[in-house]
């Protein structure tokens, strides 16, 4: 029989997770804010838990899925959090997008008590999370790397241990710093090609065959031309993990001046409540610094 | 038999692209400023020409393949340029990588002489010269564009018409513009998991499956983390490249700050006599920027 594991936060990305896990047979304790957010896993044969506490009391291998590094803090170490119920050797393991440097201080402090963790934060969205195609960036201890792999290989497909406690948030913050910059990349050509009187359809299609080609440029390039700003991946859950990444860089005490850069276009987003389009909309900022307008059939800058 | 072709500029990229010609069967008749150079084309049956002049009274297709915008105006419109030998029809190539409002003075220039013109830029360095792979982003009229077509087959193999005069120079000008913010980022990705204690390398393998995968991230990210900087595509020429782009936003009024930043890591690269070095080498000058080395075997930052 297949060990229980408990599933705390049951949003657009774990709801979808914690079902993949009980289809392959797991048995779930399963906790959500919102009680009505637990119900798919309920009539899937998941049984409810009043606090995240309750859940470690019930479980050994506990997975939380929630928003930011506050809700990770509270699910884990707050009032009727995890530590209060975990028993030592259980293993906690935070799949959701949250500061490195808390989840050192949130291992430090469960292992006090003898409680394991990992971190192991995905990239993918949503489809990835249905379809069980996610990737996993995992930081932690090889023994516990190794227990948890079972669970990872049903959740996603693209799987490394990159590191301690912290490395799997450190990768999945260098994730988001490359792929903000080379959108912010992307916008800064499509709107030099409009201005100069240049179809940034072609330009695209151009530059996929060589070095400046990416799955950026691919999808997310159609969809700014194509002013198709369906998620994908949300502006404000990217604005949450740049805040992340430049609070990294504040707590190093490093430059990533790119990151910061890019970081104001969805500053701009934000304030013009776009935060729950696409993150590819990042060129709306752009163009506005420019009053470039890359959908704009009138006549280019440089023949006015 | 096959047409006979002008071919100027015989550099690291003219050599090779002229000698693929050469052993396509076309006659060739060439001229370089340092007449060494047309020796390896001599050797295999090219007619030597004392000017660009001449190579144009000789022939009705001139291909130039020079290093900047001044040379392009010099060998096309100077003293002895191929404005004052090519007949009227005469189709002149340029495959040099240069500013795209000059491209189109320069196409305008010709076009009073009834002398045709397409840019044709190419990405894909010494090596894709050689292998015939270059990719070729091609501005001008559409007649023309097919007329040159089976040049640009034995040339290259990414070749797209990307619109009218100059909008070859402005997708080549896109390219170094995402690939030159696509290194920055992948820098300040690489130096952020340095500081916080976790390996570059393993950063770089976990990203590879996701969104920021890229050939960049392939290619140049591995020669960064193993200070590999033989060229590749040397920084000197990033860096001409890159003075084009932010000319360009400065004649069309735009906003490219993201590109303004990557400029000033070469700029460091230049003013530090690395300019030979390829330009994956700009993570040097953001290693010094945050004092964090990726080859330092010391503790990391936040352990200290």
């Amino acid at each position: 029989m297949l060990e229980k594991i408990g599933f705390i936060g049951l949003g657009i990305m774990g709801r979808p997770m914690a079902l993949n896990l009980r289809k392959a047979g797991y048995a779930l304790w399963v906790h959500a804010r919102r009680a009505n957010l637990m119900e798919p896993l309920l009539r899937a044969g998941a049984v409810a838990c009043s606090s995240p506490q309750a859940v470690a009391e019930q479980t050994e291998t506990i997975i939380t899925m929630v928003a930011d590094t506050p809700d990770v803090e509270e699910v884990i170490l707050g009032k009727k959090g995890i530590i209060h119920g975990a028993k030592a050797g259980s293993l906690v393991i935070d799949m959701s997008s949250i500061a490195a440097l808390t989840t050192r201080r949130i291992a430090a402090a469960l292992a006090e008590k003898g409680i394991e963790m990992l971190d192991a934060p995905v990239s993918g969205g949503d489809k990835g999370a249905m379809a069980g195609t996610l990737a996993i960036m995992v930081g932690g201890k090889t023994a516990q790397f190794e227990r948890a792999l079972p669970l990872f290989k049903i959740l996603g497909e693209h799987i490394v241990h990159v590191g301690d406690h912290g490395a799997g948030q450190i990768a999945k913050t260098c994730n988001q710093i490359i792929i903000s910059q080379t959108l912010a990349a992307i916008g800064e050509a499509f709107i030099l090609a409009k201005a100069a009187g240049v179809d940034p359809t072609k330009v695209r299609t151009a530059l996929l065959g060589g070095f400046a080609g990416s799955r950026i440029l691919e999808v997310h390039g159609q969809r700014m031309l194509e002013r198709n700003f369906q998620p994908g991946f949300k502006t404000k859950l990217h604005h949450k993990d740049i805040k992340i990444a430049l609070q990294t860089a504040h707590e190093l005490g490093i430059a990533i001046p790119g990151t910061a850069l890019a970081a104001q276009y969805l500053n701009v987003l934000m304030g013009t409540e776009q935060g729950e389009l696409d993150s590819s909309a990042m060129v709306i900022a752009q163009e506005q610094a420019s009053a470039i307008y890359l959908a704009d059939d009138s006549l280019p800058k440089d023949s006015r």
